[in-house]
């Protein structure tokens, strides 16, 4: 919905916009970004602009909680609380920069832009967005500043949605708001095929599909997989841009109007921190997997590929990744699971996915062939296997990344445009 | 009204503690003091505590409000919410080390703990406390943690109670609780008979009265006086402290069961930031102080001390003392409204009001004679005198304040405890 210019009939689009926190990481940034946001208000659009706290604020608020919280990890209440003030900060400050800078501005926390989640702490959800004060405060011609990341739950508690959750903010207003693009501003000016630090002929994408960008977000590029979902699902474009590079940046949107003649393999996404644990000979009859899984998930440990390999005898092995952080909590509970039902658990640090995305795979045959081939060529061992329909992940030992990611690269073509 | 211990019919004391933002000023700082909280919790009290902001982190999140708003100042409103999140980090973080210290705690920001007040940003009022939230939290036997200074508008807008605010925030909700006391923790350890740096005599009080305490904190002692006129008004003792020093404080509290024997003069408060402005043969007829003073009010210029001499020939002279911080704009608008109606106006910096505070004053005579008798064998002239019914003041040269203190301390022998 775009929103009313004060004259009956006629109303101007809206845009979202989000700044992370490289962007707004000190005072003068902030004044540049509410220039821009100046200039591009006047072309005669409704702003809503979402922000991150600045810079390195919110480790260091983690640092004071940890530092008060001795041996015991805080509360997760309370670190939401204490977290969504860096927020809060960015905010105030941004409006009073635009405001400065000659148009009105207002800056509305989580809950005053009526964001509301469920009770899940540290990583809520969006259920609903209330965003009357947010139209009407855009009908009186002010440019909105939203506090990212943050949300209230029905406790009328503060809760934070997680890692690049300002992201979802951005999209989830962009939905509740039906603006007409989101755009994320970021230190990167857009989605590469690959990394362009492991890659040089790395190539930035004028386009890209939602499907296309979940699974690349899901496997290790620097956008939360949920506001792709989120753009997908009700249909907002997301442009991902250069905070202070005037360059064009990338456009995430639906696949039916994209203008760059597509191939198979959009891009090749590297995911650096897996580790991975092996259930040896567990014996293979139903409901054994579900013993495992059931209580990781409980404990909140995330788990990403499983590969269970055929059985022998009765017994099978079961193999499952995940991610640097949960690894040792995810063994000590494995082994604790496991300890009578299978002849042993084992773990290993130092892994990588590297994973092939694109649309077009679901058509075509062979591409597996060719990454397995560019692989082995590279002399890169891979440890496991799995696919989705746009998309084949390789498990590899961290230390190959650079050979990896630069020989699929090559096999696939990525550093030349679609012809 | 006490708090409910879980079991039916039986109830604990409510305490309301208030800590200032140099004791709260680091993680250790934090640490040590929710020790002591959790102790004082042992001995079967309900407790509710309410933190100002960490060190000075106020004082820099103005400056970055300064920073992005180049030469406007910034919004009320969103200096309100900036400056907010202060106390939200404090409060998080205590109700954090309580929790690691072993005693179950929430933090509650001023919104959460029903903090209700007008829309006057920067220096609100408090209109109602919704108590709900507090005492359920508290009838779980939690200690609750509330951000001070901070309420919440009808506007849905965070807003800030003003310089001190916290301590009204703690009066208030002590008020609201019922709470058996209110305990003020700071960095001096109690009210003096004046400020001990001038007077090396200077004597810690036990108690005092909330009238004598009002025209002490309205004259220069380091309190809120809307605190204190709160406490009067609801009958709630406050406890004024030493955060860190083990030492008895001073109690402030109805004149009624004054344990100390009274004396006349209690104390001699010092307000070192004064200035004067002098409006000279302006014409003697009703409505002219109306004329000078409205617009004065309007534009947020506080009056304090107002003389008018005796009428010449139909002229008269206004003299008022405003603080040092509003002189450079009172003496401009005064000169604007005066331009037709006055021979001359004249402003002084560099003034300084000292008063003499007792109830026991409005008993008896003679105590005025007393203070000019001794600030005149001091040297010290006095430049204006304004009475109330408890306190006598007078404006003299800031030079002079040390002469002055003591010789009014020593005059009216505060040195001595009362006999």
């Amino acid at each position: 919905m775009a929103s009313n210019t004060g004259n009956p009939g006629e109303t101007r689009p809206i845009i979202v916009q989000k700044y992370g926190g490289s962007s707004v990481a000190d005072a003068e940034k902030i004044s540049t970004i509410a220039r821009k946001i100046c200039d591009r208000a006047e072309t005669g659009v409704s702003m809503v602009v979402v922000v991150s706290a600045m810079g390195d604020s919110t480790d260091e608020l983690i640092d004071l909680a940890n530092a008060v919280s001795g041996d015991h990890p805080p509360a997760a209440r309370e670190l939401d609380t204490l977290l969504s003030t860096g927020e809060l900060v960015t905010s105030t400050l941004m409006a009073m920069a635009i405001t400065a800078t000659g148009h009105p501005a207002v800056s509305l926390s989580g809950q005053q832009a009526g964001i509301r989640t469920d009770k899940t702490h540290g990583s809520a959800r969006i259920a609903d967005i209330r965003a009357d004060r947010l139209r009407r405060e855009l009908d009186q011609g002010r440019i909105c500043v939203v506090a990212g990341f943050q949300g209230l739950s029905d406790n009328d508690d503060v809760t934070t949605l997680g890692r690049g959750g300002s992201d979802t903010t951005a999209v989830a207003l962009g939905v509740a708001l039906k603006a007409d693009q989101c755009e994320i501003y970021t230190d990167v000016d857009g989605i590469y095929t690959t990394d362009p630090r492991l890659v040089p002929t790395a190539r930035k994408l004028a386009e890209i599909g939602y499907d296309e960008m979940l699974e690349m977000a899901s496997l290790g590029a620097k956008m939360n997989p949920r506001s792709i979902e989120l753009g997908a699902v009700y249909d907002v474009p997301i442009l991902v841009a250069s905070t202070f590079e005037d360059v064009p940046g990338t456009l995430i949107h639906g696949g039916d109007y994209m203008m760059e003649v597509r191939r198979a393999v959009t891009g090749v996404a590297i995911d650096r921190d897996v580790s991975k644990i092996t259930v040896r000979a567990v014996e293979d009859r139903p409901g054994v997997v579900g013993q495992i899984f059931v209580p990781l998930a409980e404990a909140g440990v995330s788990v990403d590929v499983i590969v269970q390999n055929a059985s022998l005898e009765g017994l099978t092995d079961v193999t499952f990744t995940v991610s640097g952080g949960d690894f040792e909590r995810a063994l000590a509970l494995t082994k604790e699971i496991c300890s009578e039902m299978a002849q042993d658990v084992a773990g290993n640090r130092g892994l990588a996915k590297m994973s092939i995305v694109g649309t077009g795979m679901q058509n075509g045959p062979g591409y597996a062939a060719t990454m397995f081939a560019a692989l082995s060529k590279a002399g890169v061992n891979i440890e496991m296997i799995t696919t989705s329909e746009i998309r084949i992940t390789c498990v590899i030992d961290a230390e190959h990344i650079g050979e990896a990611a630069n020989a699929l690269h090559n096999a696939f073509e990525l550093d030349q445009a679609g012809d």
